[in-house]
């Protein structure tokens, strides 16, 4: 009696399999800067919380398997402030983006068939990947080259008569890297030409800096019907732990399927899509000061990398993630010397290892990435335990 | 660009599919008794919507993919109360009763791999199979035998070298069914001898009546290792809305492979998870007037359907599920009649048409699930309405 083959090869979460050591440390009393997981410290906007405390209903009961129209409205109300049309028929709401990544995936493939995803990439594409029994492609990038896309050519070389999808995620989880006009033409073109569906992650969509825009897969009309974006509210009202997401395309049959899907499942939870729908009322305006809060913590935890020696980083321009490559050989290893065995002032930090953000065996191994979700002063502080964390290691360990 | 074959193909939610013409009905003014659909009218306990109300975090972060340690002991402290020895390693946290069921097919079977289930079963059961790509070997039984189960014989009949497990949903969803101690020793003693794994799907547990008490396919000491349980919040608290289940196995390697999925998906929703923890602090004295009101509206719904010329139903032990036999020959066809057709007094009865509770090809045709979730009165005068509507349809549609 052995359980399945995908149970067996599921990825375990490369952000997550490290808690243990994590909660070791902190119940022996040590301070933990956590620079692992996107779990934001900016405060959950208080029309959420009044939202989820007003909460009346005599009968927490089933909402509709789409979920409720009102929330669905208000997730096309905000896209069409970034002057994209949409409608709530064009919305699903799901179970965190999480969802939204499953139900897509199973919409666009059968076992054995591809996607093609630029690595390193959010790691939970490999969970889901491996529950539906898709294929990821990577399609290797370099933080030399600051993570940006390749020549079609190059992109085209991985298309097999297997490949239903691009995926691209922007900004970019775990680089940082917001993909520019021309290289979102560059696969825009490609899945038209070559009959593929395009699947934007732009969960991050508000964290982009430096005076840029972003700009969303959904603007090009010449793939209207194949693309397909997941969306979520974890990042960008700080409330992670709702679990509200959502699939958004204009392709019906597309449309059709993730519904079919979501009534398997019933509905998400009431709720938080309640406090989702009080979180769109509060309008574009509420993004500015977090982004200009999330700027100045990219820009000081980029400096304080930088004067690192061989620490190789670029400065990304959106989300709140950093890849970084060590002069080390195993940050596995490393992860685990920060959290078992180094202490500075009786505290230590916690990245995650990014070999898990690369499906290319191998790929990673000497890299990191560095969620800048603490304030600025826990950053600097974390920094200075990073950086004698390093050099202890290598000095002791890689030695 | 076509979708997957998985896509086209999953099942349209037969109770939620003929939502839009009950929506319709209701726009016109029209008052819909619905039996379609087990969202039950018993009011959410006070506990539960005080949690809510009560949340009190500043940032409503992710919580550990497995769930809170503290509803993980609840979960196994409410089965020690039945007896049964489990603690919360045993427990990992669900986004409903539903995710516990994908987790748990993803880990038993690769696509192409079988699972037996009796039929009519949960409808939902076909859109997880698709998902997942299992194939769902149903055994059929009949409303004439009580639904109860067939010879070991029969059973074993079913296996073949792709079945990886057989599932027994007990109080069973749409029959009522309750399992005896002998059924269950069937099975139990077929997945031992046959190296099956043994899933049950015991959301209902509080919900039988007669005085009979639920058995757990938990209990049986020589397949400790085989069970994996799905459980859910949904309808033993009345709060179908709060998706939180469970998925429950001392199979240490199922365990973790249900972990590693769960990882990908992040956590469960925090609040509801705060809120489960204070509807198990309740106790189980909570069950006793809600099984007691269940058992009362069984009577009155068995009794109605009973007394009306053609129909056949067996009274059932537990859930608050009935499935029943028309004297008709499509009973989708009656379902949209009465939504879209037929009105006494300005009211009608959505039921839920059957044949999508079976993967057998032409079964359940000619029988309906209703669910008694509304009081007393309401599923009288339903009665009254459904009796006439079933008359009209049978005079005037299938005459």
């Amino acid at each position: 009696m052995e359980i399945s083959h995908r149970g067996q090869t599921v990825q375990a979460s490369p952000i997550r399999k490290f808690k243990p050591y994590a909660d070791a440390a902190l119940k022996a009393g040590v301070k933990v800067y956590f620079l692992n997981i996107g779990d934001p410290d900016i405060l959950t906007p208080k029309p959420i919380l009044d939202a989820v405390r007003g909460f009346n209903d005599p009968i927490l009961s089933y909402g509709p398997a789409q979920g409720f129209l009102e929330l669905r409205q208000a997730i096309a109300g905000y896209f069409n402030g970034y002057k994209i049309p949409l409608t709530a028929e064009n919305v699903i709401i799901t179970v965190g983006g999480s969802e939204a990544i499953l139900f897509t995936f199973a919409t666009v493939g059968d076992p054995g068939d591809e996607i093609i995803i630029p690595e390193p990439f959010y790691t939970n594409y490999n969970g889901y990947a491996s529950l539906a029994n898709l294929k990821i492609v990577p399609l290797t990038l370099r933080v030399e080259d600051g993570y940006r896309l390749p020549s079609a050519k190059e992109i085209e070389a991985k298309i097999t008569p297997r490949t239903k999808a691009i995926l691209l995620c922007s900004p970019n989880n775990p680089t940082g890297t917001v993909y520019s006009a021309e290289e979102l033409e560059r696969v825009v073109a490609i899945c038209a030409k070559r009959g593929l569906f395009l699947i934007g992650d732009e969960v991050y969509k508000e964290f982009v800096y430096d005076g840029l825009t972003h700009k969303s897969i959904l603007e090009y009309e010449q793939v209207k019907d194949r693309v397909i974006v997941v969306d979520s509210i974890s990042k960008r009202f700080s409330c992670c732990g709702a679990r509200i997401g959502a699939a958004i395309t204009r392709n019906e049959t597309v449309y059709q399927s993730i519904l079919r899907f979501a009534q398997a499942r019933l509905c998400p939870p009431s709720i938080e899509q309640r406090a989702a729908i009080a979180a769109y009322k509060m309008g574009l305006g509420y993004f500015e000061p977090v982004r200009k809060e999330y700027q100045r913590r990219r820009d000081v935890l980029y400096e304080g990398l930088r004067s690192i020696p061989g620490v190789v980083v670029q400065k990304p321009q959106g989300a709140f993630y950093m890849s970084v490559r060590l002069p080390i050989k195993d940050s596995e290893k490393f992860v685990l010397f920060m959290l078992n065995d180094f202490r500075l002032g009786n505290e230590t930090v916690m990245v995650a290892p990014e070999s898990g953000f690369y499906s290319t065996p191998g790929k990673g191994l000497d890299e990191i990435r560095m969620a800048y979700v603490l304030n600025e002063e826990d950053i600097k502080r974390a920094l200075v335990i990073f950086k004698a964390g390093l050099e202890r290691y290598k000095s002791t360990v890689e030695k």
